[in-house]
């Protein structure tokens, strides 16, 4: 592990620092994606998480990582979705003021969430990180990064500590990657506990901004990403993911949008698991070829949250 | 407990021989539920079970405590679907052969599921239960009764025993009602380990045989039950059913046809779970005030399967 990766002692102490405040959620056997997918096949389901989604681990970590004062000038973060009702549940769950930018076409149901958890909301219709930049500076509030930060990777890496300690014998982890932040802390913490895990990140070509980077060689920003998967449509990574992705994850794919549809029935037909399409995304790949399994192998899929309008499954 | 009742015995020769070929399915508490329905709710998810229901508790019991010549004479059932998957999957795991007699209105995935696993599907346009004694009678197999069966009560009685094993502090189960035999099981499997308990059976209002039954002194036929809940259409309950939840079970509620969309849609979108509409009855009931919680009260919902078009979740 180089410098710039998180430390094992930051992952243990995040652990420790999250753990009364987030489900150790469960790993869970499915017969009938064992049966789709030729191998044997395990979830671990973050749908159960707080907030639907596997982002409290990472909100959770950063906001009690600061001082007392600092936390209670309040927190602010920028999002869409997951990470937005993750934010305010974190702040109303620890008494603090939270404020929330999010862009004006943001799903209503995650709207509706945030504003029901008491954050004070703020629809942007322009330019939501120079918005939610300036708010920062003018609220003296604390950002709490979507994913950009070692303290949310840490907080993160207790989901593959959980994978490890419930599941010893897995082969290979699979893990939908937005901006990178998921499969930087599930990696890490897997691989902390056991190197020869094989870790393998999938993104749709709609939202493939860590691909693109790795591709280029240098940060490349993806202005308007879009995908079924509203789950991994960040607009850019950082480099802190990116050296954690290098270092640690075996390969990424990327898998074509029109391959999520299908496989979230899938998940949610014959896996039984009410997950959002980005949880979809390690059946995706499996099932295009992108991604092979040996017979006997073990596999996690991380389903990395629930919230999802499922009207769309008739679609 | 008095003698018409299935013995402890029973119960535990069931749950031995059953073990090696069932799974045992998670028991998940719910957070989104627990918000919404103001108590501590956790969930025993049966749609994790093989086939996606509970079904194969109770089928493989009784095929199993045939024997090896009955059961090589083969298998027959009669069903509309989980019950009839279930005993495809019975005499394929076991090697026997299967005849399931399937009403010619069934859903389609779940005839293409029975005919997938190498059962013989009689598809009957007229009386199913008539066509389904003629050919016990011609074909010399066994009739693996969808619930009026000691063998059967006993099989399902395992899920009883796992909620008090995993919930010892359970003060009550809520359980959806088709024929009866699944709140026969758990009532008598939970009640064993925990007198105490509560149980309380869900039936909807356009499949409530059991009601009816109970209501009536005697045993009534409801010739067309109808309901969203679809695995909770059972034309008639048996004595031996009623037996058991006079002497076990604490109340048997009703609920209107129009709460089980509502329910199902709050099953899957906000207790993250994937769930069929029979599996929604507890919350249809509880939303409904049929069902009364206290707020520290702590309470299971059997979630009998999963096996459901989700596309109409968005009707």
């Amino acid at each position: 592990m180089t410098g710039s990766l998180v430390s094992d002692e930051s992952i243990r102490a995040a652990r420790a620092r999250i753990t009364p405040h987030v489900v150790r959620t469960p790993m869970i056997e499915s017969i009938g994606l064992s049966e789709l997918l030729g191998a044997k096949v395990y979830c671990k389901a973050e749908m159960f998480q707080r907030t639907g989604s596997f982002k409290v681990r990472g909100a959770f970590n950063k906001a009690l990582s600061l001082s007392e004062s600092a936390r209670h000038r309040g927190l602010i973060t920028l999002s869409a979705g997951n990470h937005a009702m993750a934010v305010a549940h974190v702040g109303a769950h620890l008494g603090v003021p939270v404020t929330v930018c999010m862009p004006a076409g943001a799903v209503q149901f995650k709207v509706d969430a945030v504003r029901s958890m008491g954050a004070t909301l703020e629809l942007v219709d322009g330019n939501l990180v120079e918005h939610a930049m300036r708010r920062v500076e003018e609220l003296g509030a604390t950002l709490i990064h979507p994913f950009d930060h070692p303290a949310v990777i840490a907080g993160h890496a207790s989901l593959g500590t959980e994978i490890i300690e419930d599941l010893p014998n897995v082969d290979t982890i699979i893990v939908p990657v937005g901006g990178g932040g998921l499969i930087s802390g599930v990696a890490i913490g897997a691989k902390t506990l056991k190197p020869g895990v094989r870790i393998v990140g999938v993104e749709p070509d709609g939202a493939d901004v860590v691909s693109q980077s790795r591709l280029a060689g240098q940060l490349v920003t993806q202005p308007r990403p879009k995908s079924l998967a509203d789950g991994l449509t960040a607009p850019m990574t950082g480099q802190l993911l990116l050296d954690h992705i290098d270092a640690l994850v075996d390969e990424v794919v990327v898998i074509a949008e029109e391959s999520i549809l299908p496989a979230w029935r899938e998940l949610v037909s014959i896996g039984k698991f009410a997950g959002e399409p980005a949880a979809a995304a390690g059946i995706a790949a499996i099932r295009a070829g992108a991604v092979t399994l040996d017979p006997g192998e073990t596999v996690c899929l991380v389903l990395s949250g629930g919230n999802a309008d499922f009207a769309k499954l008739g679609e």
